[in-house]
């Protein structure tokens, strides 16, 4: 019997396969191409323009990771907006935290948001219909030009990378618009690719958020299926995020009802996210945590 | 112009492939298969049977975390005995240790260091000739069963994984030879593969090291070419190795002149690898460490 493999198209010279149980949905939206396949080690698998976004084994690395990690380290998130992210697996761990009182997602392609709704239920479970969120399909960046002023506390970006769709998500404006609307101690959140890999996405969106933050860092997670080592998450602050310690990271999951609940952020896990091998933190701004 | 690829074997349903540049050598050993190649994307990459061993480009590393984690965890490491690591990457990185007095290296396959001599001087460099080195081509488990008793203070087990010739440095008995030859507070490191693929191999050596060692624990690395986040280093000791501090890594670091020497490691990562996520510690013995 013929076997059918998925090659991720992100490098032209490196990359992961799977191999194909079936393929589950095949759309060319306004957007992008979105490929949905049940994989055989995976189990399913979002792609968008050929780069793996999420797995159904997998997506808890990148999704406590870029949730819980911002959230915990605010001293009290109660209005989040997530720009894209439209398989919905970060709406459903922002509102895992009770304090949160409103989660506002703006997802430019609805196709993704269909898709996931029909061929990835597990991921967002019923975050779609909890009423603290607000789902709208429709343009982040002009979203938040629109929104009021220090509306939000805690912005969350998953975005594709810095390619296609995504771009107008790491520029000067986006992030000028971003403090804007943040609150006093408000921070922003991104994924900045694999350093090992993308080293340059690390370091210019890093300078760029350090033109309209304070404090620019980054942690790192090790996400299976962004291939190639750590992947590094941008944080941009008001308020200066070091000197977070374990014990009142693990007072604020536990109040939140969190301890045990997850498999791969854990207080230990966060704080030590921001201690940075040599080879990723020299691609950050020196002296802005 | 037709492109030449090499997928990694490993994994029958998912995997990394390269673009190759060309290939360098390609040899049938009387242990494995050998295949030495340029990438273009890693610089030269080391197969045996199918599966990378190591990359020009990423094997800082796996070296460090499986180097200098365990030499800086022994209170007073002199002598050294390695297993496996024909490349001789681990090699060069205990002997940048100055306290070391004596690094035995044995391995079975003498092809595999002559290719890494011929085609990848630059991970093992000058350690071949080191008058503090001795290298042996011959059986691990032989030299271990024949050492004298409290031999070395740590054992550094570079194997592939355990199936082909692997196989014999995760069993029981290869574990209490391993015991007997260590010293009173000596210890003992192998890989335990990437749990999020593999996760019986940390589960199945925890339990056999847990029959021999009074205290068996693991910490993680993130190496770009061991793909699917996290591999896990198993490390089992006679003293305990719990409640290591920065401080005191960072101490001993600095008396090692290794301070801003290492691209990976550092005193924090060094600590902060013990902290498992969830995922990974469900499948270690409990209450060991």
């Amino acid at each position: 019997m013929s076997e059918t493999w998925i090659e991720e198209t992100l490098y032209d010279n490196w990359g992961q396969r799977f191999r194909v149980v079936r393929e589950l949905a095949r759309v060319r939206s306004p957007f992008q191409d979105i490929v949905v396949f049940e994989s055989d080690s995976h189990g399913r698998v979002l792609l968008l323009d050929g780069v793996v976004q999420i797995t159904e084994r997998d997506e808890f690395v990148y999704q406590e990771m870029l949730t819980h990690v911002p959230l915990f380290s605010h001293p009290d998130p109660r209005r989040v907006l997530i720009i894209g992210a439209g398989d919905g697996g970060v709406l459903r761990r922002v509102l895992e935290h009770p304090g949160v009182e409103k989660a506002v997602m703006v997802e430019i392609d609805g196709a993704v948001i269909e898709l996931s709704k029909e061929h990835l239920p597990s991921i967002a479970q019923d975050a779609w219909t909890n009423p603290r969120a607000e789902v709208i399909v429709g343009d982040g960046i002009d979203y938040v030009a629109r929104a009021p002023d220090a509306s939000f506390d805690v912005i969350i970006v998953d975005s594709t990378d810095p390619i296609g769709v995504g771009e107008v998500l790491f520029t000067d404006s986006f992030y000028e618009q971003c403090a804007r609307v943040l609150s006093a101690q408000g921070l922003i959140v991104n994924q900045c690719g694999v350093p090992f890999m993308q080293a340059d996405e690390l370091h210019e969106t890093s300078l760029r958020r350090a033109k309209f933050f304070p404090h620019v860092s980054a942690y790192v997670a090790a996400v299976p299926t962004y291939v190639g080592g750590f992947m590094t998450l941008g944080i941009a602050s008001k308020a200066s995020l070091a000197g977070q310690d374990v014990q009142s990271v693990r007072a604020r999951a536990q109040a939140a009802g969190l301890v045990g609940k997850t498999q791969y952020w854990t207080p230990e896990i966060h704080v030590g996210s921001f201690n940075l091998p040599p080879y990723i933190a020299q691609h950050l701004p020196a002296g802005k945590a």
